[in-house]
């Protein structure tokens, strides 16, 4: 009988979570506990998509090309990109074949590096507003629009940040490939950090950008294009509310897709947070999905059996 | 009909050339360069692997993680290989689909990041002699050698540099997803620095280790287990020599494998340079393979017929 396959998402912080500064032992130790739940799925028939976000490692890594600017030139963003989902795919891959060898699983993980294409003329690049990498100075600030034409914000009284833009992904590479990996039983890890932002240029020709790609986004185009049967989204709250953080809050435990779409509308979802993640399960759904989980790591063995987070499905699943 | 597949091997410094310090730009222009050359074996007809070095490029990490050290934790060895596997990976794979939309060619590129298993007890852990990233002080390297058991070298009055092992590729991790891409066709980038270095430990674990994987061995290792047809090494010479930088130098054009024994037995071939290339040509020979061609970049469309470069093949193939 062929696998169902399901798709999980979850943010950098999983590997390297706030107030930690990175220690590579500790990023291994939460990988370890990331390939856990990974198992977990696994072993509840599912072959597995995974694609994790890049945030705080790629921000490290924009750290170090500063602070070593002297020394060695720096790489855009891309490419940073591209460093990261090696790091942050080698450290998971790894933890996963472990779990796999220690549960004589047979079955075989792949990384791959993905370019995600994102619209020349979207119009997040004529508004850039995600800070990126480190603070600096007013000084170096005025040199590094001025020689660089970066985009720079002061940033609540901490100093100034880059900020690029957030453009919508519109295609994934290697596409193909990657949806035989999955239809042949792989455990597939890609699009780490949302993906490595690419435009196809005016001669037709792929070209690097400095931008980032939600990766709520990008995964949710590619559970809708693999087809996958459940779309998990990991979240540091056990479920989604309605009116979160007022004395009304209410744990949403099913949503209908059309629900979903009605709180969206009323701005019950707050942009940069929940906000991208149901805009992704909405479109998961109406591009022909069938569920979407949205949970936290702790509480997700619980949501995979039905007893927490938040299930949200098309008018053509049973609640 | 099937196409005959070619594994090309080349060094990191054909994407960042001394004495250059490794400025973006340029890196990019040298992958567009490598790209053009690929596309040019594609076109003869060969399905293609690409395992490239990355000597340079994993000494700017690493000088840009000691750079950084008090802001952002540094990364072991096997963790910044896994990034250049990224960061190349990604400029050869966006050059390389550029060269193939520029020549309406439709092909797949991956990139696959790739581990290769190293036995724990290789010899090459007795004695690490391969020297790698920034050159310290005395005083900071009798730190690291204290505190982190680093082994460290004196090396010819620059300073002292951390020495890691070199121990032989056994085994390359995606192997199956590896094979059944090139044998589907698609161009696949891997094992790109030789291959992350990881051993499995006593627990039958995955481990990661600071070595160095020669990429010449790994390359030779993939050219025989994807029983590829011809296996090219790239260098910084046009052909293979005999008395090399001698008044008796003589190149060499085509050279029976036996041929290849006996002048390495005679120490013809120096360790550390064309040694290793000569030493995987051999076993990829007696582990069947046909031919092999060791050349320049520059001049490898006339070595592909047979008017440069040095060609080494085995008994049951036609000179």
């Amino acid at each position: 009988m062929k696998n169902k396959t399901a798709l999980i998402a979850f943010g950098g912080n999983a590997l390297l979570p706030k107030p930690r500064h990175g220690l590579q032992s500790e990023q291994i130790k939460h990988a370890e506990k990331a390939a856990r739940l990974m198992i977990h799925i696994v072993r509840r028939g599912y072959d597995l998509i995974i694609v994790h976000g890049n945030g705080p490692q790629v921000g490290n890594l924009l750290i170090q090309m500063e602070e070593s600017i002297n020394k060695v030139p720096p790489f855009s963003l891309d490419i940073c990109d591209a460093m990261t989902e090696g790091s942050m795919g080698y450290m998971l891959e790894k933890a996963i074949i472990n779990e796999l060898r220690k549960k004589s699983l047979d079955k075989e993980v792949v990384t791959l590096i993905t370019q995600v294409i994102v619209d020349k003329e979207d119009p997040a690049f004529d508004s850039p507003s995600k800070p990126i990498g480190p603070f600096y100075s007013e000084y170096r600030a005025r040199m590094l629009i001025r020689e660089k034409k970066w985009k720079m914000m002061e940033d609540a009284g901490r100093g100034f940040r880059k900020v690029v833009p957030s453009p919508k992904p519109i295609d994934v590479v290697p596409k193909h490939v990657m949806h035989d990996l999955v239809r042949s039983g792989k455990i597939v890890i890609a699009a780490g950090g949302g993906g490595i932002p690419v435009i196809i240029n005016g001669r037709g020709l792929f070209q690097g950008v400095e931008a980032v790609i939600d990766k709520d986004y990008t995964s949710g185009l590619i559970a809708r294009e693999t087809r996958a049967d459940l779309f998990i989204i990991l979240t540091n709250v056990p479920q989604v509310y309605l009116n979160f953080g007022t004395p009304r809050e209410k744990p949403i435990l099913e949503m209908p897709v059309d629900e979903a779409k009605q709180q969206m509308a009323r701005e019950q979802f707050p942009p940069g947070s929940m906000g991208p993640k149901i805009e992704a399960a909405i479109d998961y759904i109406e591009g022909g999905g069938k569920e979407v989980l949205i949970t936290s790591a702790s509480h997700l063995k619980a949501a995979m059996i039905h007893r927490s987070g938040t299930r949200i499905f098309g008018p053509n699943e049973e609640t």
